[in-house]
């Protein structure tokens, strides 16, 4: 299924569970993550010459993997059984519709007749109901559907389609019984593609061109909606070509290198004292390119607030003000950007010179701060840096990041121990580009036995576990003693050990000295998974979570 | 907190947190599960003098270990933050629905100048809308609430009478304002408890005494809602006291000794090959005491349909042929059932000479057929065993229980991985009786992490691993040779060392001599968590899952 077959070669039917892996294959998918249950097993063998089946241990880490993988393919796919299967993912399935990620879930349901006749089955509620679960997806799913006989292609076609054009999750459910029955081939000759609508996007250009015609001082605000439509580079040329500045939401750090002449720094409001929020204050015109403004991402509401006149490129529609001209596609969007600023008579953007962050002190017991410092001195080029949730999130973010280095997280949604599966995804998505963790003990522990799905399929991170004994981000926040910010204490030796067969690297580090050295080693071993455990202080924190906890709490009042 | 002051000492107000923590007390609730997160530190504040926290590794694990506390105590409770948390544990109280276990879950929530303002916070979709997640809740609780500053402390009582009265599960959200607000305290002098409408139960009674009258071969079928309002022993007398027979689905297995006189064995319609399917068919009045007729609990529709003369007793409601005569609670009909009884004219029941099975062959590498033999002689009594889903429940199923044993699983919702965290329920619940679990490599996988809360709180449990590297059922069921259905190799010692910090037994077994021997061994030593990993084929699986197997594809033709 991998290469499509000249037309009269072409069957005129496949099998339902065929038809869904063409489909997915020319979406960019070459693996499904997922649990098989037994609602699913026909679809799982109608699937096996389709993208390659990665088993989790449980379905929470197949989501969070899945959506790794989305980000970076475009499309990410994780397969469960009904009720007890479709469940336990739904998080990761909520969290893809805070980031903007095309995360699809395909559920194996229940036969048809079972569903017609109420029967009281297992992985029910046993009252007759099938309904329950797809109207629980449907509460964070963009798209969802139960397929039917009749409707069954397009509606696959629909789900994925929507979930690729708004990088929003999907939800399909698949009668056990309908997996391998035949369809129509024929729609499989064309590809999903979505289009603008012409006017609206003219209309876009129009105006976009109008107020950036004398614009002096204007500033792209990137946002996540740049990463998950793989438009770094795009952005980058055209900032370069036309001079104009960008700063970058934490969610989408990373899309233009440090050393870009266009690139002014991160902005989150006021809350990252580089000099963003002045610039971002001072424009005259600012663009938001796929931004979220969301209480973290906007330093609590300390950001310049758009107004009437400001332009802004959604997933599927741009507009001003947060009023849509209409159906306009990001990518036509950025690229009528890109004309637009063809006719700006303005100056370039001149780059003030950022100093190099003093470095800590060194000697004593590991602190975050030399942690982050000695990170970020080790950390190769072309990483995929993963931080998970807390301080391993606002650490990393407030850390110099090297070129070409691929920043993510969940700034929104944050679920913590999503990074660790995430890894799995980002790992098989883009072999080329070796995953780096960053995660705390707390947030490891939620979903620490992906290490064994991450080892077995020969992904090869560096993870670096920050071991704070609990929940610091908490201890920040508001209950620096509270007891329940504690968890319990595990031998992280033995579990890498156990979980990876003996084939992962481990170091504990326990100063500055310690972790540069063990960092060193892991970095030049790209053939494994090599695991650096940082003995940490309980209440010691990077200097962003003081901050993000003072205004949290001047949030609060 | 535990004691009730008297009404002159009672302070006329308290917390809201004081409130829940001081109701759950009533309940018979000394434990929370959960996990803390920052919408629910305010509540984790106020509910410190309370029933005492024990803080699981990830949300799902505190669900399910909350759901084995509650089919003990009468009441279980997890404790979430809003969004990430709350949908982690929407499985289990799924589960908790199917199963009939009164199971609440309480969220810590949003502010509600937050929600009021539809502001853009972390942990939601970021679209403004709050409500997508209660709703979800709703589609699987039997009573969901979103506490108001009017109106908490009734909403909080609503609940959870609701989850007592009906064993479902509720949910209470409780936005993280209101958690420390003063509110009344005079409700709590009341103690929540329903009661049956009089006229209602005087109805069944009448014509439940009239069928019985002459009854010469009644038979009750005894369900789980017998073990879930604790009525074991209730019934058990009223059954020796009238001679009336009584089969016991497996969902109620072990709620009458296997020596008892009136126990005529486990029934699942003709899929147990016992003699109980006869003497249900044979019987002149056949009384269904909370059960469920499910496919699996009914041998796939092989039971005896109940006709419009078939008495029940449900949760809250009692009638006969599926129709309530209105509201009966369960502890009254039994009442109302052992009164009835009185009035019979008819033979006690004689009970059958059960043959002892006969014992595998021994030698060769360890069988299904051996582990079971095992395990039935080597179980003392007075434990509470659990089995999780697949080979491990339909082996446990099929196996002599010594006297005094709790018997407990999920034959309806029958997610993998449940009864792992349920051992730290039920050892905490009950400290008195040891935990024995049975559980496959696969669903091990899901929760093992809760290893760690089990050994850290002191619960000493037997850990019986069946390692067949995957999900036999499934191979049993449809894909023997399937890659699906293997999961990767973990090394066990190690991770059983890793996450008790090397406080726990264990030890293999790959003969049944050694299975012996190592179980004898842990049986012998209760002070701490021994694991017993037992080696076996991929596609051996216990008898009744070759005759589940049979009936289940014979089903779906």
């Amino acid at each position: 299924m991998v290469t499509m077959p000249a037309p009269d070669e072409r069957p005129a039917t496949v099998t339902l569970a065929e038809y869904l892996g063409t489909r997915l294959r020319q979406l960019g998918v070459d693996h499904l993550f997922g649990v098989p249950g037994d609602f699913n097993l026909d679809l799982l063998d109608g699937l096996a010459g389709g993208p390659t089946w990665v088993g989790s241990p449980n379905e929470l880490g197949a989501g969070y993997a899945a959506d790794a993988y989305a980000r970076t393919r475009g499309l990410g796919v994780v397969v469960t059984t009904y009720g007890v299967g479709e469940l336990s993912v739904i998080n990761a399935l909520a969290g893809a519709a805070a980031e903007d990620v095309p995360l699809v879930q395909v559920v194996g349901a229940p036969r048809r007749a079972a569903v017609q006749a109420g029967a009281l089955v297992h992985h029910t509620l046993a009252d007759g109901d099938f309904g329950h679960f797809s109207r629980a997806a449907a509460e964070v799913a963009a798209a969802a559907e139960t397929l039917t006989e009749e409707r069954a292609t397009a509606q696959v076609d629909a789900v994925l389609l929507a979930a690729v054009t708004h990088r929003k999750p999907g939800y399909l459910a698949v009668p056990q019984d309908l997996a391998l029955v035949q369809v129509d081939a024929a729609p499989l000759a064309r590809p999903l593609v979505a289009h603008s609508d012409p006017a609206a996007l003219a209309a876009f250009e129009a105006r976009l061109t109008e107020l950036l015609a004398t614009a002096q001082r204007p500033v792209l605000v990137a946002g996540q909606l740049v990463p998950r439509f793989g438009a770094a580079g795009d952005l980058a040329k055209l900032a370069e070509r036309h001079g104009v500045a960008v700063v970058t939401q934490l969610s989408a750090r990373g899309v233009l290198d440090p050393a870009h002449p266009a690139f002014a720094g991160d902005h989150a409001g006021r809350m990252l004292a580089n000099g963003t929020a002045e610039l971002v204050e001072a424009a005259d015109v600012v663009v938001h390119v796929g931004t979220a403004l969301t209480a973290e991402l906007t330093g609590f509401g300390s950001h310049r607030r758009p107004d009437a006149d400001t332009p802004f490129l959604a997933a599927a529609e741009a507009g001003f003000g947060g009023a849509p001209v209409g159906r306009v596609l990001f990518a036509d969007a950025l690229a009528a950007l890109d004309r637009a600023l063809d006719s700006r008579v303005g100056p370039r953007y001149e780059r003030a010179e950022v100093p190099a962050p003093a470095a800590p002190a060194t000697g004593g017991p590991l602190t975050q701060a030399q942690l982050w410092s000695v990170l970020g001195g080790a950390l190769p080029e072309g990483t995929a840096l993963l931080a998970d949730t807390g301080t391993s999130y606002w650490g990393a973010a407030g850390m110099p990041l090297p070129a070409d280095t691929v920043f993510s997280g969940q700034p929104i949604w944050s679920s913590i121990g999503y990074a660790l599966p995430a890894v799995l995804g980002q790992g098989l998505a883009e072999p080329a580009r070796r995953p780096v963790l960053v995660i705390g003990d707390g947030a490891a522990q939620m979903t620490v036995q992906e290490l064994s799905t991450i080892a077995a399929t020969g992904v090869a991170p560096v993870v670096l576990l920050l071991d704070n004994r609990g929940y610091t981000i908490e201890r920040a926040l508001q209950s620096p003693r509270a007891a329940y910010n504690d968890v319990a204490a595990w031998d992280w030796c033995a579990l890498v050990a156990g979980f990876t067969g003996g084939g992962a690297g481990y170091a504990d580090a326990a100063t500055g000295d310690e972790l540069a050295a063990a960092l060193g080693e892991a970095f030049a071993d790209p053939s494994r998974l090599r695991v650096v455990r940082a003995v940490l202080d309980a209440d010691d924190t990077p200097p962003l979570i003081d901050e993000l906890a003072r205004l949290a709490t001047a949030a609060k009042k």
